[in-house]
């Protein structure tokens, strides 16, 4: 058999980390052909010596070193041109590993040449999930999403002839779910990285703190499954076992269970329509014991609530909940502010948005670029 | 769209009551062509007179009454011959809602004209899985299980490219869960009956104090999905919410959870593959709060290693095995022998009986009358 041909964008973080991992475990079924790193070019460089891509695209810092070193049959890119490696006739599948919304061109380059997308990143389907999924339906290109939860909805209606009647989102309830509301105003960036369930960036785990990162997920979940807002709901689950489930009409739920280790859900997409043993240790439910469910606390989280209704309002809102979301967990991470203004940033600029709707690329980029502005001026110097 | 026409062996009994309301909820679905029932021929009067079937199948003391009464349009069989209403023409679907060995016939009637079979009937199966399985496949009749775990393995697998490694039969633990072996022995049937979660006949109540019906399950799953006996686990989960679970290569599950009413699987079974509203109220994991999990206790439940045994033997065994312990459990629901020694009697014949492999349907049957005697001698009078 052929191998499949990757190309992993955000290959020196953790997502891309593992996704070398999962090729590491079945080498003779994967070929590297494109990784890309915004910064860590001295990682990318053992990377491209151990897995010999053809194509890397990597930050300028990284670019100039290259130049001097040089690396023979590698061509290099800029790293903002890390959509040319996505769309790469040779390329099979694009694992979307990077955080953040430069990732919107690289999905929208691999969508357009029909690729198999296996997306970690939020932020493209938030920001553009109408427009990428409009142009993945046109190019018959496969979403087959690597997050946990959307994994889950996904292996759960793998070949299901019902389309479901509601999707349920576990989350772990984030490290502030046993911390009283009053004690919310003084959590440092350092209390909240302590996240019980997955390791994560700094980013995504100030956002399970607030619950927005949920609130993305439900936006994520609308566009992957052809759903509306009042088909997903958010079940809060702290072992984190049951990564997700799908309701159909007759009151049946399926749920995809696991371990907590992102290689599954990796590997899962990676190899896709075929499973294949992941060399990890398997779930033992007897020896956990027990698995605990509650409804989510809109009163104490609620980045949920706001989320759902910027998901609602659709348009250009998720691009600007997104952006104002980042410019306010970054400056609590720098220490500018504190946690509890992280929400209530987030809740100003989006009340002060017009929304435009059906947005072009070009107006999501815009009110982007707005939201952060409105933010930052909120936030102060 | 033409009404599905059914055929419902066993209609006056737990299942067939549940699936006369499922054809309720969808009266303009569904078309009863076939009813039968032993003995309540009163209720089964009622039902002829609401649900109009052309053909009924009843004991000798309904025959006699119906020829008295007279009922114009339906021809009335004896409940031995209800196979004949299986095969009929005109029927889409046969429900096997009889326990016991009965259904044998029937089934293997239903699986020779290439009918969808559902059953809840385990004894069949377990008794002769292979030839019927076998059948089945000669036939191209279908095999939709209405037995919760079975159905939920059913569901998990709909659809899915890959073969399960594992299933994983959940068990709510039975009546004797929280009971100490000590007081095993001076367990009445009284005390057996109040099961904690399902509501079903005296026989298969007992079977789930002792665990004998989930090795019984064991075996049906080993028929319905082609699974040999190492691929098939057990896991105790008293919640009784999670229906059973499929592992996966990769290590990932699906799991089908759902409230406890049978009415869900034999809807699925009825309407397969669409799914329906069921009128019944869905499962909230929130409420409920804490799903639990543990191994079977082997030294405390035997019967389940033993039916284990029965099953990895296989040949005549499986049905020896459920000859001798419909016997026993009759035993001790009539007070001729204590909770214990249902096993004991079981284990004693099980291992009297010298296999006969590959048996034809004669010598299965010819087993079966055997280890009743051999039970029946252990019982005493």
């Amino acid at each position: 058999m052929k191998p499949v041909s990757l190309a992993i964008l955000g290959s020196t973080g953790s997502i891309g980390l593992n996704t070398l991992k999962v090729v590491d475990q079945h080498s003779r079924r994967f070929q590297v052909t494109g990784l890309s790193a915004c910064n860590n070019f001295k990682l990318l460089e053992k990377q491209i010596k151990k897995y010999k891509p053809s194509h890397v695209a990597v930050g300028q810092e990284g670019l100039d070193h290259f130049k001097k070193t040089g690396i023979k049959g590698v061509t290099f890119y800029p790293v903002k041109d890390c959509t040319q490696i996505a769309s790469l006739k040779e390329v099979d599948v694009v694992v979307l590993a990077m955080s953040g919304t430069g990732a919107l061109f690289p999905f929208l380059g691999a969508v357009r040449a029909g690729k198999t997308i296996a997306p970690a990143n939020k932020e493209a389907l938030v920001i553009a999930g109408d427009l990428i999924m409009d142009e993945a339906r046109q190019h018959q290109a496969r979403i087959i999403p690597i997050d946990s939860e959307q994994s889950a909805i996904f292996q759960c209606l793998e070949g299901q002839r019902s389309k479901p009647a509601v999707v349920h989102l576990t989350a772990s309830g984030g490290p502030l779910r046993k911390v009283r509301s009053k004690d919310f105003k003084r959590m440092t960036p350092k209390d909240i990285l302590r996240h019980p369930r997955w390791k994560m960036g700094p980013k995504i785990t100030v956002d399970s703190a607030t619950l927005m990162n949920k609130g993305f997920e439900v936006i994520e979940a609308k566009h992957l499954f052809n759903l509306s807002y009042s088909q997903i709901k958010v079940l809060i689950h702290p072992e984190a076992i049951i990564h997700s489930m799908v309701e159909f009409a007759d009151g049946s739920l399926l749920a995809q269970l696991g371990i907590t280790d992102m290689r599954l859900p990796i590997q899962y997409a990676l190899t896709y329509p075929e499973r294949m043993p992941t060399g990890l240790k398997g779930l033992n439910l007897a020896k956990l014991g027990t698995l605990n469910f509650e409804k989510p606390d809109l009163k104490r989280f609620p980045a949920l609530s706001l989320a759902f209704e910027a998901a609602r309002l659709a348009g250009s809102m998720p691009a600007v909940l997104n952006a104002a979301d980042e410019e306010a967990v970054g400056a609590f991470l720098k220490g500018k502010i504190d946690f509890l203004s992280i929400y209530k940033i987030v809740e100003k600029v989006v009340l002060r948005h017009t929304i435009v709707k059906n947005p072009s690329l070009q107006a999501i980029l815009q009110a982007d670029q707005w939201a952060r502005i409105e933010a930052q001026k909120l936030i102060g110097s």
